[in-house]
């Protein structure tokens, strides 16, 4: 039943967005205190083996949406984790969740994904 | 004096080169449980607001190297703290640390950086 029960939050993505963080990538300047903390949370995110496949698994889902149904099966693991993991994940930003009759269905947050490699443009310090 | 005794490792960084991940995306295909293994470690080093600071303010240091000496005094964090997130960056590839005299000095590891970026190659699937 914890499938049913999914929180579902349609709350933005918080943070700056992707055109701001293009402007202070990794490399070229240090980083704020503030910006630091907003993207450590991200990464952080993706900093579990678990997340980084649910996320993989969602992101490249054909027709860009993955249902929890389909997610759940592939872990050795219980939908309760599954669902904690998912929530890590939607309150980064990285994913979105709907429901849509019994099941949850999921989407990456290209938005995000893109601030994340914008962060680590490769032009190094000279 | 802890500054005097970090550890220093000369060891590669782990895992697979840039070249390779590549071709493996996050978005674009589900990311195999090995991979996502030693990724997430790169992204747990990443995903504490320190770090990420510390790793910033090296991969942007002019001459592309920062002295431990110059990274200490940012932050109001005692020195054994400071060395010991220098060592998780270390040991997730990102950094690599060498011994000149009194200090060690610090450089970003390029490909690593990259081989995140490459990660999230931003080619939605459909």
């Amino acid at each position: 039943m914890s499938k049913q029960t999914l929180p579902i939050s349609d709350v933005p993505a918080p943070g700056p967005r992707a055109s701001e963080a293009c402007c202070s990538p990794l490399t070229r300047e240090p980083l704020g205190e503030d910006r630091a903390v907003e993207l450590a949370r991200v990464f952080k995110a993706m900093g579990d083996p678990v997340r980084l496949r649910l996320l993989s698994m969602i992101a490249s889902h054909h027709g860009g949406e993955a249902c929890v149904c389909e997610l759940t099966g592939v872990f050795d693991l219980s939908g309760p984790t599954i669902s904690h993991h998912l929530k890590v994940l939607r309150e980064a930003g990285l994913i979105t969740g709907e429901r849509r009759g019994t099941w949850v269905y999921y989407r990456a947050v290209p938005q995000r994904l893109g601030e994340v490699a914008d962060l680590l443009d490769l032009a190094p310090a000279t």
